[in-house]
Order: structure tokens, then sequence, then C-alpha cells
């Protein structure tokens, strides 16, 4: 297949609707971004990268960070994880409170922000111990100039009253080991990531590998990869799993920073990026290149 | 891969716990099966079956029922269907009123008891225009003995106050093109057709054929062959799918009779069959089997 | 005090407003009455009546009603009524389904619908051991004219969707004693009686004396009087009860057939009507007109 | 009537269940109080004070300052305080944040903690030009001794996720002037005011006064002093609210010390303390005594 060719007819078809959605501005380090940017990257088992449009440009990779967190806890703690986070979709808007009300304190999965504040909270007390999530991006994506921006970082603690309920609520049920504020700022830190869509595609390898990272050593078992992955497709969209699975029918982890990074299991990874989102917070021209790309390559796992 | 052999193999190591699991009794017409039936079978693109234990005999397929339906209110009426039921998974237990009253009576999706309504109500609507559910499925599974139990529909209707309920909530919202008592008549109708996992399995070829059915005909585009599984995997088991998703990888329906149908696209359909439950009222041994068969296939779709 | 002037007063400060607020029309039989219509009356404990305006005129009792079958029920039962409704604020609209799943088939209070309907269910079981609420408003307001509407019960029935979604639900439950369509019609009989201004306060006298029915037998305790009053304080005005009882401070039981009826424990009670209804349901015109009574007589229980 | 030999009835009474009920145990500062305490008192409009059992004992207030800081935030701002708070029963447990979610960030009344924090919030806005409340309550108690207990509001604020959680979600949705760390300081500053049944007796006069201070200065109109006394019936114990107006038939307001203070509208406030707590955390006793309370006189507001 002409990976390339693909990619570049993807982008030249979306042309016309480059630009459309709205772009996130509920903290300003987001808001100032252009909206016409378009990138799309898939990456091999083996590494071989292919690209078009502002692939290689970063961006902020906000809930994005959220697999490859899951994925170290996980790796660590093993299904140990699943008592102080659930695996279900969440039906909801994805910073819902009622929900974690109405279970007791535990998040329905790791991919709404409580769930994954849940799991910042087991990294830090993992410490030295586990793997920091910027190594591990930089370390997987062989890019060590992936970084944090701390501006964004400061501004989602400024405007993160509504991350401080949820984490003061989880602390409420027990349901953190450390401080609340050193909680929220790991969580914070981590969504304030700015990596491209080269670098993402690129780190998600080791779940096209069965769980192999890059250097070739084993993260996860195969069965465990596949997991992530199921979680991935039924919680990885917010509120429109259901919409995504149906549309694209690829695992996918989306952020508000308008990236949205899948799986084609055992054969790629894809990532694609455009800042305008649809109603639901998922970057509205990014999921109609992924359902352009599935529908193209017959490779949605349906 | 010798299918019998591994048929065989799983319901030999399965053997210690059969009989495990409550059997549904809401109603007296399922209450009384016996709970130590086990039935497996594969069946092939091409029709060709394999099957282990009571794989052969009917049992009452419940909610698998709602699969074809679908189908066949799909292959009619295609993406305008959506516009009465949503494709999102409920997170909520399967007969829950609270959130249609939340969705102003849109179903959360269409495996949800609400959701199946609107399209038994729909089936009604395409009456002789349409295809009724029992002629599909004595077409499809080659098999002309599958009967309706008039017993457990009439169990269902005389213990069907929450279903009864759902239909009135719906025909407040306008949600309903026929009277409440047909179709709640239709509906216990579907619900209480006996079909065996040989039939099942068979009948459900057409999603593993891109939408083709026995005789060749084109029932659904291969798209929305797709799309219908996407559905399985993120509603089809009740308000476990992410867990089932998680542990077995395959999109499937499950009916409180103890009836599983899963679909392994492109290469087989699986259909099991154990009367006992676990909590969240799926068959305990035939989710237990079907993890088994994808562990030791390799066949999840992730 | 001059009790006719004062209502005269009353009614003339309102005449800028009268024929406000919207008729409520999720019915035909309710959808043709003339706007303008606005009756009052006081009646003192000893039958003593005065009275402006349309006072005398029949109007849809709707919900006033399920005062008058609260008192019935709770008469012949006493505390044990209790176990099948709760006395609380429901805090939320007043026909939802969701807070009766949330209270596993156990309503909030008497006044929502869904308590009612268990209220109609017991008179229903009553039967000629009880008491029938058309007989008993005859009787307390010595009025044997006081008619059902029956084209209002048929087209309360015919739209009545939410209130059989009501009553299946509290079925399956086990919450009824009689089967759904009786207690239905039970129901909807209740609500579609007619009696006016005069009849009603003279009616609800029981409530100002004690218990004394107006044949001078007892119905109730002093005690039970006055808990039937809390009940219409905390309860009465669907989800408005808080503001209602800030505005106005008397005990009242709304219908949305526009009338109100209020009780000024020991000293007398006042039934206004007016069909044009705020966004909670309740008579706008005839809730500014309660309001002003207390005002003016400091009449208020606080 | 002989009010001290009525009090010293009742305590006599109640001996054999003084000691009953749950202390509340979720902030240790709390956990230590001796379960056998009662006290009782009445007071006058014109402050003449009646007692018995430990009336003159102080003990931790906790929710009934709420009492005192609406009226002085309600003196302040008059009905423009409605647009922040509602002033609905909440139907609801006393600290849900589902409700909060449910009406985008406006407490359903200013007794359940959201809506006093919100009030705090208020109050430290106001800051010099307001009244501070231990200020407000050694005036109108007459008794200069009253103090916080540091203690018990350091014990809060380290157990006081909940709180937490809600006073971010406020912020979230713009619903507080200060910051989060100021507001939840001013709340557990106020909650933990140790005072005696015969001090808040004392200082409730004015809601028996129509709103007059104790140093003859009007502090709210006689209207708005009745709407207090409104707000206390519909949504001053908690979700027992129904509940309370039914047995007691009083405006009261609790705390989880086992304090409630009650008001006879134009006769005199009562004030009980027992620290055994029922299932929904108003003082078991307590309740009694007021329920016997208000047998006896017959000053039932209803």
């Amino acid at each position: 297949m002409d990976v390339q060719g693909l990619l570049d007819d993807i982008r030249e078809s979306l042309t016309p609707i480059i630009g459309q959605g709205e772009v996130a501005d509920y903290i300003p380090g987001l808001a100032g971004v252009h909206q016409a940017h378009f990138g799309m990257a898939v990456v091999m088992p083996d590494g071989e990268a292919y690209g078009t449009g502002d692939w290689e440009q970063p961006f902020s990779i906000q809930s994005i960070s959220k697999l490859f967190t899951l994925a170290i806890a996980y790796a660590h703690d093993g299904d140990q994880l699943w008592q102080r986070v659930s695996r279900e979709p969440s039906g909801d808007p994805f910073n819902s409170l009622m929900q974690l009300e109405l279970h007791d304190g535990i998040p329905r999965n790791p991919f709404i922000n409580s769930g994954a504040i849940v799991v910042a909270d087991r990294l830090l007390s993992l410490g030295a111990g586990g793997t920091d999530v910027l190594a591990f991006l930089r370390e997987e994506s062989g890019n060590p100039g992936i970084e944090l921006n701390p501006a964004v970082a400061a501004s989602e603690a400024e405007h993160g009253h509504r991350n401080a309920a949820i984490a003061n609520l989880l602390a409420s049920y027990g349901n953190l080991e450390n401080g609340v504020p050193e909680v929220l700022e790991e969580y914070f830190r981590q969504c304030s990531i700015e990596a491209s869509c080269r670098d993402l595609a690129t780190a998600g390898g080791f779940l096209t590998r069965g769980g192999i990272r890059a250097d070739g050593s084993r993260m996860l078992t195969s069965s465990e990869a596949k997991r992530i992955n199921a979680i991935m497709l039924t919680c990885g969209t917010y509120d429109a799993a259901g919409e995504f699975a149906y549309r694209v029918g690829l695992p996918a982890k989306s952020g508000v920073g308008g990236g949205i990074l899948a799986v084609v299991p055992g054969r790629c990874t894809v990532c694609v990026w455009s800042p305008g989102l649809d109603a639901r917070g998922n970057s509205l021209v990014g999921t109609t290149a992924l359902d352009e790309f599935t529908t193209r390559t017959g490779w949605s796992i349906f």
C-alpha cells in the first residue's frame, strides 16, 4: 500500500473543511492556536513513519497523555489498578462529578478526568520506581526534544476548579494516595506536554507491537496491550465513543488540543491533528480524516 | 486450525465451573431451565459449522433477538434510524428509565430495552414491507423449525410492567409509531424465540460476510455490517460492555437466557449457551468460554 | 375583618394581570378554558363563605383532588400509608420517573403523580369500605351538583402515557394492589372532577376544624389534620414548594386547571382560581392573589 | 403557661432515650463529645429565658450557623441573594454535588453545604461593611464569651475534601467571589462556633420579633423574617425536612453537633441539644423533644 500517497490524498480531499470546528478556549494557553492546522502521521511497528501536512509540528497533547499514563501505571500495577478505576464507558460528559458520586468515588474509566487523576496519583506514588510520562514519550518517540509547556500547565491550574473539585471528591472517598495539590500539579503537567503527530504515533508503537517498547524490552503482555486497545475503543473519545467506533472503527484517544491517536492492531498507529473540535470535544477534521482512512484501507477492526 | 478440537478442549476445561451463575428467574418461563447446560458453536462464513455440548438444543434467545431486529430495521431505514435511537453505551443498568428521561425519550442504543422497543415499533410499522424476525432467523439459519415459545411470551407480558413503563414513556415523548399494547406484544414475541447455538451462529453469518445473506443477496453494505459490529462491541452486553471488550475483545450480543452470540469479523461467528448468569446478566460460563476462545485463537479484534 | 371587602380589593388590584400565564394544553379537555377567569373564596370553619369574581363557577380541579384522596386514605390507613409513599419534597419536576427509580418504587410524596397514583390504588382497594372522593366532595361542600367531566377523564387517559409509565413502574416495584388499567381509570376520574372555589374551600374545612367533617363527625385527629397541612406546605405546589412557602406562607395544593386551595390553620380556607399558569405549573394570578391575601391579613403561618 | 415546668417534664419523659443515636464522628473534633447530654431552652421575644438540663453548656453549633449567616447576608443583599442560591428543598443528601451539577452551579438552598458556602463567600465580600457571624451571635445572645473552637475548625479543614470539592465546583461555575481557600476557611470558622442552647435561642430572637435585633434596631422587615422561617421549615433539617415538618411542625435549623434551633413565630424560640443523631443527621432525642413540645403546647404552625 502506498501509505504516503494515501495520506496526501486524504489531506487534499479534506481541504474544503480544514479550519472547521471550534478551537478549545477554556484556557488561554490553548485558545491562541491557529485553526487551519492539519497534520497526519502513520507509523509502522518497525518505526517507519509517513506523514502529511503539519505532522511534525508539536501541539498540546492534552488528554492523549492519559493513554500513556494508563499504560505506565498498568504495566506496573497490573489488574490491581482496576480496584481504583473501572473500565466502563461513562455515557456522560467527560468531566461529570455526578457519576463519581453514584459510584462511590470509583471513576468509570481511566480516560475521563477523574480516572486520569487517579492514574496521575498512582504515577506520583510510584515516583522514581515508575516511569515519568515525559521521559517515556521521549524514549518511545526517539525525540528528546519533547517538552512540557509550563504556561499551559499554569493556565490549566488557574482555570482548573473543576479538576480540583474532582480531585477533592476523590480524596473524600479515600481514592487518592497523595495530597490534592501534588496530584493536581502532576495531572496538569501531563496534560501540558507538546508533541507532534509523528512523535505520538511513534510513541504509541508498543500497542501495535503487542506491548514491546522501542528498545525491544517488554512493557506489557500481548494480552495487556490488547486490553488497553479495548479501553480506548470503548472509552477513548469522551462521550462519543459509540459514535466514533461506529464511524471510524479503531481504538483511539483524543485530546482537546485537537489530536487523536488511533491504533490499527498489528498494523500501525495513526495520529492526526487539527485544532477545531466538534460538539463533543473531538477534532472535527481529525475524525473525518480517520473515517476516510479506515474507509480507504478497510482497516477498521470490525 | 482444528476448530472442533478447540471447542471440545474449551468445554472440557470449563467442566469444573459449568452450572455456576444464577439462572434468570424474573419470569417463570425462564426459571425452569436446568443450570448445567453448555453448548458452543462456531460457524464459518460459508456456513460450515462446528459445535460441542448442547450446541443443537434450542434455548430462549431473549435479547439476542435485538441484534437481528436491529439489522432488519437498519437494512430498511439506514442512518435515518438513528434519529429515534442513539448508538452510545448506556453506562447504566440495562432497563433504566432515568436515562430515557435525561435524553428526552431517545434511547441510548438499540440493545437496551428501550432502544429495542423502538426497533420493534419500527418493524411493526414496516409490516409486510419488512422482514419478520422469526422468518429471518429461519431463512438465515436454514432451520425452519425455529419457533416462538408462546408461554414465555405470555409470561414476559404478565411480568412486563417495567417494559410497559418504558413503552409508555417512549410514547409520551412521541417516539412510538404504533399503540403501546401492539408494540409490547411484538417485543415480547421477539424475545420468546427459541433457537440453538448452531442456529444463531449460522443466522449471524451476514455479519462475517460483510452484509451478504445466506442466499447471496445483499442485506447491508459492508460498511453497515461493520457498524453493527461496532454497536455490539460498545453496547451488546448490558452495562458490562467495557469489561467484556476488555476480557473477550469481540463484538457480541448476550441474552438473559444465557446465550451470547459473538462475531470474529471476516472469520466466523461464535455462539455459546450456558444458563447461569453473572451479576450483570451475562452468561458466566459463556463469557469464560469466549475469553478462552479468543485467548487460544488470538482472534480478539484488538 | 371585612373579608368580603378584602377579596373585592384583591380582585380589583389584580385586574391588570388577570389573563396572564399559560393555560394548560397538554390535554384538549383543558386547553379550551378562557384565560381571563378569576375567582376567590374564603370559608370560615363554621362554613360561612365569602367570594369574589368567578368564585362559584366550576373548573377542573385536577391535582387538588390529591389533597382529598390523601385525606381519605390517611383517615383509613393512618401512618401505615407511609410505607408506600414518603412525605419528602421531591425537588424535581412533578412527573419524574427518575426519582421513583432512585427510591425503589416509593414515591417521594402523595402530591406528585406517582404518589397520588399509589393513593388512588389504595382508595380502589378500600372500595365500598372507603369513601369515594366525589361523594366526599359533595358531602363536605354541601353541593350535590359536583360532577366528573368524562370528556376530561377520557382526554387524560388518551394522553396519559406518562402516567401509564408511572403506574407500570410502580407495579414493577410491587407498589400497586390493583391492576394498572383500573388504577389509572380511577386516577384520571379523580383528576376530572369539576368544582368551584366555593365548593373546594368549603370542602377543605376539615383542615381548619382539626379534622372534623361538615357533619360534626371526626375524620382525622387534630394532629393528623396538622400533618396534612405540613405535607401541603412542603410538597403541595410541585417543585415550587420552597418558593411558594417563601412568598405565600400557607399550606396549599394547586392544580393545572389553575386552582389553588390554601389553609390558614385555625382560621379559614382560601381557594383561588385563574387558569393561566406560571413556568412551574401553578396559577400565576392565583399565587399573586394568595401572596396579597397573606400580606394584607398577616395570616402567613410564619 | 408554666414553661419551666413543661421543659422539666419533657426532659424527665425523655430520660429513657437520652444517649440514643450516633454522635457524629466524621471529624475527630466532634467525636469526643459525651453522648448523654441533653439541654433545652425556651426564650421569649423579650429575652426571658427558661431552660433545663445542659442548656447553658456550649456545644459545636455546626450548621446552625447557616441560619445566622443567611440572615446577615439577606439583611444586606435582600432578594438579590437568590440569584446565587435557590430556596427549594433539596430532596437529596445534604452534601450532594450532583444537584449542583444539574442546576449549573446554583445551590438548591442556603442550608445545604453548597448554599452555605456561597453565603460564606458573600459575607467575606461584605467584610467590614457586613457583620461577622461571631460578633452577631455575641451581641444577640448577650454573651460575649461565645468562641470559636480552632481545633474543630482545623479538623474540619483537614477532613473537608468534600466541602473543598463543592467550593471548587462553585468556583468552576463562577459562583464564588473570593478564592476557594479563603472561602473554605471562613466556612469552617463559622461551623466551629460553640454556644449553648440559651445563647442560640436568645440570638434567634429576631425571628420571633419580626426582624428586630436585641438592641431594638431593625435587621429585617417582618416579611423578610417570615421568609427565613419559611426556608427553615422547607430546608432546615437536611433531607428530612418533610418528615420534620410532619412531626414537629416548626421552622428549625439543625446541626451535626446535635443542636436544633426552632422558631414558634410570634411566641418564642426553642433550642435543644443532644449529640446522638438519627440516620439523617438530626439530633434523635432533640427531635423527639421538639415533637413533645409542640404536642403539649399545641404550638405547631399548622
